[in-house]
């Protein structure tokens, strides 16, 4: 990210939060405002003044990566790190509440006893959410890998293979294409386990006329993909092709109405009316999707419970589903980017039931 | 586990706290106290009453899991369904103040005001830590599997294949084997990358004359294993015979002289000072080891900054490193189980310098 970008945005979330300084200790958040990539540093910043402290192990690598910081790297205590580099004149400090443990806290009021704790959640939420045309391109090239992935898959996919197996040979895949790492460990759900919104791989093996739940993404340059495609085995029942429809026509109804300055409700109300309306609302029991950067969910959350307004360049996923317990479920996921006039679809695959 | 053993255990950790119940948000120690493998869900626990809160994806999987507890699982708010279900009579819970988050921890107390919470660390760590025989059954399995790895990769190695290509293939080598999962992703450095104590995979192709360090482990019915071992590209020089030679003694030192009842800080000395005394103790910038089991990493730190006493039963990584910038570095490790004589090793692999 070039620096005046990186510095504006930080600028902008120090105001929100009314502090001197942002404490930033999430390795996302660390990652994104420094290039620390890392598991164990923090970043104090102001717009005066900015210190990365980390233990003894990141020394080498923190002066290779860190921008716009002076670095401290020694010992392992990060608070008594801070608290020997900490600026002249700063007052107070927002955290991350939402990731900051309260052992940590403590840690930190025992060390720097006379600064103001300002707790906030999401903290470089809005930031980190609009991407650039870097950000962007590497999800989608994580994005475009599994896309591969699915297509390839599907010659594998016969009766006798388990879930546990496929898992297996779709990290395999990914990997292979150059992916560093899955966004998640690979959701593979046959038959009745398509039911379970959360569904992990087991040892059940494919059956003839099975319905098939797939939904994995992986990471390229530290950026996060996601996807969820449905496949039948044989011929799909009628009752599994109506409701279906019905998921696909709530991701359409979604990436049809939805645009930057809408709320997250209402573009979850986009998809959710569509369910409700044909009878299905209680079996529709998340939110419609999440941002995708960094991490692979991350702010905002496209939620009927969140009035939070979408941002310009903001990276979503659409996926909807339908979960009838005992029998089957179905989930399709789409991830767009929004501007002020709509979307644009990330996720380069139809949204058909896939017959093999 | 046994409902006797983990109702036992829970009451010691319990008293320990000096609180009326234990409150647990950890997923592993959730795990191991009610058998939930889920990600979300929380454990309140008293001898004489015992909530499980979930959110309503898991409804279904809470029901089949969930041992010794009432079930509650609706909604998204856990805080909220701990107060509607909260046992009369509880006026004091410990919690893991170094796993719950200060938004989690305002979230409990406004929604329970008039609860004293206790603030903790390792709040099940030495229970935990005792493993019995299906849980060390479940170690050595993950362990096994990651040996048969090693040894069938040695024959992949070779001039020219990347650290990344080499990362994938083992990962898919473990979950071919049968493994759930990575125990985290596999540690992969070669030549002057091997100086990193935590190195990640890069693109940088093997040469012929390199030194490689392979670390990683899997997960098999939700327990970790771990090892590091050392490969040379053709004949190792010899300043890599001399290190890699002191790092064994320091293995074979704490596996000598290891046993129950030693607080940590011994532990870690007894590898340490041959380290020390050979004029490499600034080369060692990490701990002796770590306890493993749901976790990769858990109690107890095996450091010289811990007091902790070790106890029998417990599951311990031994892995001393040198770390030379820009040349290379050495580490081996070991798991091994405590007894109140000495220890058993876990790993059963030579820890020779592998000549390919």
């Amino acid at each position: 990210m070039p620096a005046a970008r990186r510095h504006h945005a930080l600028g902008a979330a120090r105001a929100r939060r009314a502090a001197d300084a942002l404490l930033l200790t999430d390795p996302a958040d660390v990652r994104w405002a420094c290039g620390f990539t890392g598991s164990n540093g923090w970043l104090l910043w102001t717009p005066w003044a900015a210190r990365f402290v980390t233990d003894g192990r990141y020394a080498e690598q923190a002066s290779r990566e860190v921008v716009g910081a002076e670095i401290t790297a020694e010992g392992g205590d990060l608070a008594r790190l801070l608290a020997e580099t900490w600026p002249s004149g700063v007052q107070s400090a927002a955290f991350s509440a939402d990731r900051v443990t309260v052992d940590t806290a403590e840690r930190l009021r025992a060390a720097l006893p006379d600064v103001r704790w300002v707790p906030g959640t999401h903290v470089l939420g809005p930031e980190r959410a609009v991407k650039d045309e870097g950000e962007l391109a590497a999800i989608v090239r994580a994005q475009r890998i599994s896309e591969a992935v699915f297509v390839e898959l599907l010659e594998r996919l016969r009766p006798g293979v388990s879930e546990r197996e496929l898992a297996a040979e779709i990290t395999w895949l990914h990997l292979r294409r150059g992916a560093e790492r899955m966004s998640f460990e690979p959701i593979v759900a046959s038959g009745p386990n398509s039911a379970l919104p959360h569904a992990r791989p087991t040892r059940r093996v494919l059956e003839r006329g099975d319905v098939l739940l797939l939904d994995f993404g992986c990471v390229v340059d530290g950026y996060a993909s996601d996807m969820t495609r449905m496949v039948s085995l044989g011929q799909p029942r009628a009752d599994v092709l109506r409701v279906h429809a019905l998921v696909r026509e709530a991701v359409e109804a979604a990436e049809e109405g939805a645009r930057a300055g809408l709320a997250s409700a209402q573009v979850d109300a986009l998809a959710r009316t569509r369910i409700e309306r044909a009878g299905y609302g209680s079996r529709f029991p998340h939110s419609l999707g999440h941002g995708v950067g960094l991490d692979i969910h991350e702010w905002p959350s496209v939620s009927f419970r969140s009035q939070d307004e979408l941002p310009a360049g903001c990276v979503l996923t659409i996926e909807p589903g339908i979960y009838l317990e005992g029998e089957f479920g179905v989930r399709l996921e789409d991830m767009v980017v929004l501007d002020d006039t709509g979307i644009r679809r990330l996720t380069d695959l139809t949204l058909d039931l896939v017959t093999v």
